[in-house]
């Protein structure tokens, strides 16, 4: 089946969109309401410049929610469930955002930009009206923007290298998700070691939409002696990685402590945060469900899958895969989804109602490895 | 340019959406997280069963974001500055969204479904958090969540004769935005006269995803008689009767006032709706730009546009076109866009921007009109 994306102005284009077509896009998808880039109609090579080498993606869809104004601090920290004492210019957090129900909503890396101005740089949901409902109901003195930022990332073994010949070596020194304001060739941008994959890399936070067409070919062009080539957040790769997808791998009822992200939570903290009650009450019932792998028996999967797949395990419905694709490094097929804690515990193999027909499985933890 | 479509799970699939590939679908785009059908591979067909005939369109994308509870009714009122005095179960309403800067953030109907529970069938982003956030802030008891509802359009002049064939004559007695939940072969669903375009329809809120193929084969077959056929919200037809699409038509200034919704808001009322002074002062003080129509020149437009296209008048910027198509039954090249107030006063043509080169046009009111 074969579906041709419809082009129109409700959808945004990313600043960098003509360079992305003309490196070849064959496939986008909607992200944040921008198209974003998804394969460049080799995804082996694709696959193999993240994994080997030096890839660069389009990812301006990472829309950065700007909350700016002297209750900037106190709504993050009321949007989060992770203690944000101590938070720092220069150094990024991934922080969970739940609601009132302690229900994950998304999942963002938080920059404090300027002391009084913070960013969330998001996944697939329009979080900036979240954000202006609390500002609104709790009547706090912010100003709630989507500022003119499009990153674009460098990822891959070989992205120090590039990012050091365009940047200089002092970008070694940036820790996990630190970041630093810097320019190059006049194109203002934040530099971060961040990245959508466990691959190591940048992000280069462009914060001139009209400057992209230059900062791609910078990047392209310092890129060129290490085999840079375009690519994208990388299905296969993710699920080797064990990363969550908002959206993709929770569903109206997850809660990040099923999605195993309790390590960037503080439930202690004095910190009244939105949703504290109710994970303090999952936190102390334990979890009925938990984000994990699945190995799929057979032949490699044709495709990826095009929607959730239904688990059962001994004739009863247990959860579902969210994401499935063969791993060429690791010769199997790999799967991540959210099954329950009975299923995942009891050791027994697993039915999955995949696209091409049923599969046994067996549950394993995250990330996947060789063998 | 060609750019497929990725089909994942981050992006839901309508319970309608295997009909529609089954029907021939070839384009699509996405909406509220949903893959939105755009075309079935012939767009005069599908334009001329809108305008003559009678089509069927899966509109899924329409969500419901449910609000339920003793403050349901309260948070409805806060959240628009349309005077909900009076609003009855049965009849629907068409209602602007706003922020507390008066910005218009969407424009749903919205449904009384009972004493505690109102829908909005919202446009393309997430209000679902936007009253999240309210709730959370202003401490309300409501529950806001999006119910299993999944609409399936019947447009164009023969509706009410395809409509009446599968529920009975009954229909033609609901007034505009009138809605009555009923059912058909035990398929239980809220029938409303509604929909998206100018040429009449409406709009079968199919509460259980489960019976979807049943009822989209309802329909087709009720319709055969009348030469119904698949379609979907129609870019031409919009134009001409100068709908409005949020996200497309508006950006992150918009206010109901410029997009000419003043007629449905009521700044006088007493409830202290949000955005209420905000609202006020645009209105005492007008409005700089506004919603309008631009018949362009030239040979008739190769394709629709595919992002905004600027407007010069006398060598100045003066706004952008979100919409551009050639009407076959208007025999012109028409456009909707915002538009300075002082550039559409004073007469002169104007400059358009358009992906195949520049056009002369000149602006005119809405809807549009043969001649």
């Amino acid at each position: 089946m074969t579906i041709h994306l419809s082009i129109g102005a409700r959808i945004r284009k990313s600043p960098f969109f003509n360079r992305t077509v003309a490196a070849g896009l064959t496939h986008a998808s909607v992200y944040n309401h921008m198209y974003m880039p998804t394969a460049y109609g080799d995804l082996a090579a694709e696959y193999d410049r993240l994994i080997n080498g030096v890839s660069m993606w389009d990812v301006s869809v990472q829309r950065q929610v700007s909350l700016k104004g002297v209750d900037a601090y106190r709504l993050a920290r009321l949007m989060t469930p992770r203690n944000l004492d101590g938070l720092v210019i220069g150094q990024g957090l991934y922080v969970p955002l739940c609601n009132s129900r302690g229900i994950l909503l998304n999942d963002p890396v938080l920059q404090r930009i300027s002391d009084d101005e913070i960013w969330l740089s998001i996944a697939d949901n329009d979080m900036g009206y979240w954000a202006q409902g609390l500002a609104a109901g709790f009547g706090m003195d912010v100003e709630i923007t989507e500022p003119d930022v499009a990153p674009l990332a460098i990822q891959g073994p070989k992205s120090p290298q590039v990012t050091a010949a365009i940047f200089g070596d002092w970008v070694d020194d940036l820790s996990y998700f630190g970041f630093k304001a810097t320019s190059v060739a006049g194109i203002p941008l934040i530099l971060a070691r961040s990245g959508w994959s466990k691959q190591g890399g940048f992000e280069l936070y462009l914060q001139d939409s009209a400057k992209a067409d230059a900062l791609w070919d910078i990047v392209a062009e310092a890129g060129a002696p290490y085999g840079i080539g375009p690519g994208s957040p990388n299905y296969i790769e993710r699920v080797e990685s064990g990363l969550i997808s908002v959206g993709a791998d929770t569903d109206e009822n997850s809660n990040p402590l099923e999605m195993g992200l309790g390590r960037f939570m503080d439930l202690e903290q004095d910190f009244d945060f939105i949703g504290k009650a109710a994970l303090r009450s999952i936190a102390s019932n334990g979890v009925k469900r938990r984000f994990c792998g699945v190995v799929l028996d057979g032949a490699p999967l044709p495709s990826t899958n095009q929607h959730r797949w239904r688990v059962r395990q001994d004739g009863n419905d247990v959860g579902y895969i969210s994401a499935a694709a063969y791993s060429p490094r690791f010769e199997k097929n790999i799967a991540v989804g959210v099954l329950g804690v009975a299923a995942i515990e009891s050791g027994h193999s697993v039915d999955i109602a995949a696209e091409d027909g049923h599969r046994t499985g067996r549950i394993t933890s995250l990330p996947f490895r060789k063998g």
